[in-house]
């Protein structure tokens, strides 16, 4: 009994050792609050339920990352592109904080460092895990140094060194033709139509709708007729969940 | 022409001095950056256009406060509320950070003093206009001030003193019957059916779905039947922007 308790006194403090030793290799810094870190490590998947029915998983910190890497990716664009409407502001910020390109930069970060054991053992599907956790880690580094702090390690060890954003506001993905050949594959009518154009602003308004089985599904407003339909066709690929 | 120079002048003053006073008594302090706050005002129908051809209206700091906004409501539920999970904390936000709600609220804090004359003179829809606002304040205060004194502004000005949590909370928006509702008067068909039961799970998981019109519209996953279609449901009004 007292030799287990050792035993895992000693693999508790080796997982510790590493735990630290990889938050400061992503963060640059050794946590405050070390168990704010074990807690990100917790997929649903693994996670411990609590004596009061609480299951102790990294879903809340992720909520939380979630919020407050929208809050400063909003801001980083505000600042860097002053004369920008927000269409485009919002559209770049969805290319960087999207689940794909969270999961890719996860992998270049390390965050795949603190995947534990039980964990790869289980069969939980990988690309979704690693932008979860990137988004609990980032929920984390709030709690333990505050947001001016989180603030910077977004910028400088996320954003700058893994983005590319004069690439990636080239990279104009078009939503009208993913939308299409989604349709195709599900055996789905998808249409788009211009249904209004309005005049009475000071500039042309172009108001656009995606047709699903004969239906109005979403819409979109743009300045000239093909910005409307993407719009439409984005809000569409959200809606439907295939981006 | 002197004299016209003259005039503008005295109003414009005079518009200032009602600005700082409108602010001081929403924020409770005095701008540092006046111009933020006279950009809050420029709603896009009446927002002068720049000579570079860029439009200074309000959406770009709507764009900012918004995110700004989310970021400061799910940090306060987060640490107010520590054994809720994700799902409930998610919930609970979007029942504050709405356009409804932001809408009301606005009027309760006096923003509608901001709207202009020319804007008042306008036929634009102010539901909208006053929730748009509010974000644009938020965001112009977090410019104006730093993070932690808009932080401090959001939880003590607004959340603290105009939303009652328990009632909130207490208040189980049926989405359900939202959407049969709006079903009925847009003459679709609308069907619920539990398409899964994940029994692998440590606890039983249910799968639901919204049927639109025959075809599978949105999915939602609960520990009960009726959490799993209520989430669905949830899915379906905001997809279809009913709520």
């Amino acid at each position: 009994m007292i030799r287990n308790y050792f035993f895992s006194f000693l693999r508790n403090t080796k997982q510790n050792k590493g735990l630290i030793t990889s938050v400061k290799q992503i963060a640059g810094y050794k946590p405050f609050r070390l168990e704010l870190f074990q807690l990100v490590t917790q997929h649903s998947s693994i996670a411990k339920t609590l004596p009061n029915g609480f299951k102790a998983s990294n879903e809340r910190l992720e909520y939380l990352g979630d919020a407050i890497l929208g809050a400063v990716v909003a801001d980083y664009l505000f600042k860097k592109y002053p004369f920008k409407d927000e269409g485009f502001l919002t559209e770049i910020r969805s290319r960087i904080v999207n689940r794909e390109s969270l999961g890719q930069l996860a992998r270049k970060i390390g965050i795949t460092q603190l995947v534990q054991e039980d964990l790869r053992a289980s069969k939980v599907n990988y690309k979704f895990i690693y932008g979860d956790m990137i988004e609990a880690f980032i929920g984390a580094v709030y709690l333990d140094r505050g947001y001016k702090f989180c603030r910077k390690f977004i910028i400088k060890k996320l954003l700058i060194p893994h983005f590319d954003l004069d690439q990636i506001i080239e990279n104009n993905t078009n939503y009208k033709s993913i939308l299409i050949e989604w349709a195709q594959k599900e055996n789905k009518e998808v249409a788009f139509e211009i249904v209004k154009i309005d005049e009475e602003k000071r500039k042309k308004e172009f108001h656009a709708e995606v047709i699903l089985n004969e239906e109005s599904f979403t819409k979109g407003i743009g300045l000239n007729k093909k910005k409307a339909e993407q719009m439409a066709a984005f809000k569409a690929c959200k809606a439907l969940d295939i981006l």
